[in-house]
């Protein structure tokens, strides 16, 4: 870690609490169409299962690539009729689907950033669009020093591309960039593209049952319980 | 301006002054090779002569494009060995060549920015790439929303690509995003493209002599004296 300059994050889980945020906006929709009988947190976890497949189907190659706002607006329809929710007002939806602009940070994220703001360059390394991550941070208030992500790189994590040529546009070398990360498979891709790699448990981003990614399943070169420990280990405390 | 959701800046002269900053950072470099013979400010004036056509080889298509970085350091070169500066170290040059990412803001700019982001969503619109708009902001404590500009569009200003695209990745439509410029010409080019436009002078960019952007020259949607007085006639102040 002595070489990092750039820490690039995770943002889905690891920076916030996507389930919890897309829930409460779903169940004030269910409430304004008088749906109350669904449950918000099962239309949640829905809504996200449609998220890799989407964008297998631009790293695959099959389709160019798309924002992340375009796939969420189309995974949002689908999932909606998969569960009986049709015929709704186009615009509603439009609305719905800025829900992910809309998510709250875990509470130990601002403070860990405000440290480790004075002694790393940080920025969101995210399959969100710059929409979606500039619009979050300026509501939520979190201090990055740049939107990157998979929109300016064109390319979805985990392909190799997406890490590479984000430490391209910082102009470091790939061992000069961290990717800190709630998500044992995103570090190992970032492993093999050449980053540095911090681990951070997000125990209950999947909700109270959760059995995946609660401990950290490679060596990593930092494992810290929160980003306020993540800043005392990188000493930016 | 009634329907402006953002404000995109430019940026080299209209919120940082680049002609003291590279002139301070060529006066380093000249002391310590022992050519203080050179005037900074001529060296200065003539590494931004190369700028514009260094960047239409990639508008015409006779080039890709290219990073801002990567055609400064080509014009720094170019720049040195017009002036008898050869045989300089490339690491020096590499190091010479960060001038631009460590430019001050004019006075005016940081209280106007704050002011102006309680309102609207802030970001720049230059041809600075990425690495370099970030860099500044984080030394300088810019404000800014996101890192936009070029290199996320991939197109140079002032082609129309380089305004549309980025109101796309800001998901508004051009009207709702407004440039505010210290050049008419980038104005002129953003109107085209459908963009808002505001006008700050910078009567001393260029020096004590300057003759060119001193008042506005079309009727802009707005005209300011400085980033406080715009925030002030945008109802931010």
């Amino acid at each position: 870690m002595q070489q990092v300059k750039a820490l690039v994050f995770d943002v889905f889980g690891t920076v916030v609490d996507w389930r919890s945020g897309v829930a409460r906006e779903l169940a004030g929709y269910l409430s304004a169409i008088g749906r109350t009988d669904l449950d918000p947190f099962l239309l949640a976890d829905a809504w996200r299962r449609r998220y890799q497949p989407a964008m297998e189907e631009c790293r695959s190659g099959r389709r160019p690539f798309t924002r992340l706002d375009v796939l969420h607006r189309e995974n949002l329809e689908a999932m909606l009729g998969d569960h009986g929710v049709t015929g709704c007002k186009a615009s509603d939806l439009d609305a719905l689907n800025l829900a992910w602009h809309k998510l709250d940070p875990w509470p130990d994220v601002l403070l860990g950033l405000h440290r480790l703001k004075r002694k790393y360059f940080l920025a969101p390394l995210s399959n969100g669009n710059i929409a979606l991550l500039a619009n979050m941070a300026k509501r939520a208030r979190i201090p990055w020093d740049a939107i990157l992500g998979a929109e300016p790189v064109q390319a979805y994590k985990p392909q190799p591309e997406a890490y590479l040529r984000t430490a391209e546009l910082l102009a470091m070398q790939p061992h000069e960039v961290c990717l800190v990360a709630a998500h044992n498979g995103d570090l190992r891709a970032a492993r093999a593209a050449g980053l540095a790699t911090a681990f951070i448990p997000r125990p209950v981003e999947h909700g109270a049952g959760q059995t995946i990614d609660l401990t950290a399943e490679d060596p990593w070169d930092c494992v810290a319980a929160d980003f306020v420990d993540l800043a005392a280990r990188l000493g930016a405390g």
